[in-house]
């Protein structure tokens, strides 16, 4: 029997749309009411886009050297092409996990936690690990993404260890995080297990550099490797991403087909067919033409609510960045925001209708959610609330993010919609897709490396200095150094 | 027995920190390591402050002719004192719910949804609901703040209604995604339970207003008042947020002991030892003289995470305001971000450190969490990893705030820090008020009504038109006048 995915009708059905209308001064200009806001509202023009061709043509021509490539940590490019046999041993193993475990966690941290959180909230259940077990398609998931005390202990008082498979994280297993909760759960594992304590591990790293990769061979633990090119908010549709989301019952072909489908439509070299190149000049117009240097993401559906971090890590990263490939100080990047509609209605949006012209807002809708809820009548004698009664949430819902999108638009704010058909592994690997190309162009654009985050080493080694590692001295010297907190200025 | 938020030595042990050291400039420019940075950090003089002096002491005044007067919806100020009687009624009736019902879910959005979520995840087992029965305070606790039917029926799914209580929060009876929440669950109890489904409903709502209320009447439904002059982001401290803690088995006396505490310190006349009033004197001197257009808040605790959702609300939808007090545009506010330490040092710092002088951090700390965890020895053959055995996750996360507070100060960064001595209902008191005062001081500086909320109207008569309700029909009218999407700018 065929896929769905296989399908060249159910993919296009499928297709991830991108309108920017409500960008475009054309649009915009035409429904802001307050006359005086028109000059403030930042709407990009088609002159705008036209006047940036050249530089779009160039950066496009320095991304396609660099795409598919390891050197240039572009390999996630290839992700959806060659992965066919990793993916079956994840199956394979996943099953087993399925079987033997009651509890799967990951032990990870930023883009080793934020993909699988994602996909978990949006292809499973909402209340999945609340369900009885044999509602489930796989064992209940965690994801411990700190190193909170008080969170650590909380996990281990209600998960039976011996019945739980840890999934450790970590490219270069010189994660402190991540580490030291691998040394905390293989010390719990060892007292509890004996010499059988490792079948309740499996690794996820670096097939040959790094200490997780050697833990692991000493150790004796499955493994299953990121490869080489792939960093870490990048690996959503590498094993980082798909071992999680394969163990829990979720479709990882259908989502890499999704990523195929994306890949392919993001070759179309005219960039008024190629959404995900186009969402990237346009956000590289809106952050250094236009001063909008935050860019909110607004997911109208709970199963999409992680999504908002999951690209909040992908978008920050990747072009918040001190210096450009020529070495100039640019201090550049747009801060990501995640919001949830319409729960943040009441509570962020007065603030993006009448607030500063500061920023563009996101929307992602879907088409058609997976059930319908209807709302009964009641409450008659009450217009306010009987009103209600004989629609849908869904209905509810959509009517909502509509006005919300006319009320920023006419206050002159402006916003962008994705609209998935539905969600679905095919539409999930599609917009995760959409997001790293878009991340790659801008950065392009920008003209800095979106692949690297030189900006946490400080941090880290003054970690290391104050924790008393090795090598750290002088580092530690140079904290100890810091002036005296002055007490005026604490109160 | 005396309490022990009676006791002085205990309170003043327990006084939240405020250190702004790391705004200043003098502190700043010290450690900035790019020279070239010193003049992009924005960082404000002591002559910045006493330059505001004069306007702070009118602020002030006009503030004080205001507060804990409901007309002026400033009767929050109060609640520390006056509600007694309604503790006790609240504590009586939150040990009914815990004999007798399985679950408790909050229905309601915004304020009356991130209140309670915030408390709960301060102050109770960070997997409450994971607890077997008899290891929790009360029943399982759930708050659904969004109307998306996937969730709707995702809880439904986890829960019998006949053992569940729900607590159905507006202050008018007519927020939609509340009301439709209500017809659903009142619906299913009718045809679950019959004539006595009211027994597992209880309103907070207006004592004499709105829809709700006569609802509660006409159901004979059990109900708690929200005071006038109490709005929903000032709400946490009145039954909106009291009932569902006391449910859970928080001490909300001690909480309103912390609220107390903090308002003394809030009448403090000097600005220097007036920690809430010189938080947002200075914020308010970022936003609009230093173009720092985005505040941070980031807990290194996952306790406090949800503390960072509430504060959001309060600050965007109090601030966010497009005309001032005498009635010019201004379009002031400052967007909030929510981060957590050090999960998103993985995630957001590297744009914080290294991307544009906008933003300030608030970093919040806490002095002792309430356990301990060590990392025990492992790997000695590989140093990168080895070296963390012997310490403690909490030596590793306290680290990690020194080092990363560090790292933004030498980028030049903004950043500001919050201590907690412990996360207990005390200090949560003293900090939700801290955030209340701060953002009323803002209000005043900027010159505008942070205490109504005029920019949501749109979208929710945009809501009523498309969703045909009586009354609407112009708004309708107005919304199919819109112009058509041009196709072009839909990818």
């Amino acid at each position: 029997m065929m896929n769905r995915y296989e399908d060249k009708n159910f993919k296009d059905s499928m297709r991830i749309k991108y309108d920017f209308n409500n960008l475009m001064d054309t649009v915009i200009n035409e429904q802001v009411k307050d006359k005086a806001d028109k000059k403030k509202t930042g709407a990009i023009s088609r002159a705008d886009i036209e006047a940036m061709m050249d530089k779009y043509n160039a950066a496009r021509k320095s991304m396609e050297a660099k795409i598919g490539k390891a050197e240039f940590e572009m390999a996630w490019s290839n992700l959806a092409y060659n992965q066919d046999e990793i993916v079956e041993d994840i199956i394979e193993y996943s099953k087993k996990v399925q079987k033997k475990f009651d509890n799967f966690v990951v032990l990870g941290i930023g883009g080793s936690a934020l993909g699988p959180i994602a996909i978990q909230q949006a292809l499973n259940h909402m209340k999945y690990n609340d369900l009885p077990k044999k509602e489930r398609k796989g064992p209940k998931f965690f994801v411990e993404d700190n190193v909170d005390p008080e969170r650590m202990q909380a996990l281990l008082d209600v998960i039976d260890i011996r019945k739980t498979c840890f999934n450790v994280i970590s490219k270069s297993g010189g994660t402190s995080e991540t580490m030291s909760q691998y040394l905390i759960v293989s010390d719990l594992l060892k007292k509890a297990l004996g010499c059988k304590w490792n079948n309740n591990i499996v690794a996820t790293t670096d097939h040959s550099k790094g200490n997780l990769i050697k833990i692991a061979q000493k150790e004796n633990i499955k493994t299953f490797y990121i490869p080489d090119g792939v960093g870490g908010r990048f690996s959503e549709i590498c094993p980082v991403g798909l071992l999680p989301a394969a163990v829990c019952g979720i479709d990882i072909k259908e989502m890499l087909a999704g990523v195929a489908y994306m890949d392919e439509i993001s070759k179309e070299k005219d960039v008024f067919k190629n959404p995900a190149h186009m969402a990237g000049l346009l956000m590289y117009i809106a952050m250094e033409k236009k001063s909008k240097n935050i860019q909110v993401v607004m997911p109208y559906a709970d199963s999409l609510k992680y999504m908002a971090d999951w690209h909040a890590q992908l978008w920050a990263e990747s072009l918040g960045k001190k210096y450009s490939l020529d070495g100039k100080a640019v201090n550049v990047g747009q801060t990501p925001v995640k919001a949830l509609g319409v729960t943040d209605q009441h509570s962020q949006v007065q603030l993006y209708a009448e607030g500063p012209f500061d920023k563009v807002i996101t929307f992602i809708g879907v088409g058609n959610y997976r059930m319908e809820y209807a709302i009964p009548n009641g409450c008659e004698d009450i217009p306010d609330v009987a009103f209600l009664g004989g629609h849908t949430l869904n209905e509810l819902i959509q009517s909502e993010l509509d006005a919300t999108e006319y009320a920023l638009t006419v206050q002159g704010k402006l916003n962008q919609r994705i609209t998935l058909p539905e969600v679905n592994a095919f539409t999930i690997g599609q917009l995760m897709y959409f997001f790293m190309m878009q991340t790659a162009v801008a950065g392009e654009l920008l003209n800095i490396n979106a692949f690297n985050q030189p900006g946490v080493e400080e941090g880290k080694n003054a970690t290391y200095a104050l924790l008393g590692k090795k090598g750290f001295e002088e580092k530690k010297a140079e904290l100890n150094a810091r002036p005296e907190k002055d007490k005026e200025y604490i109160l």
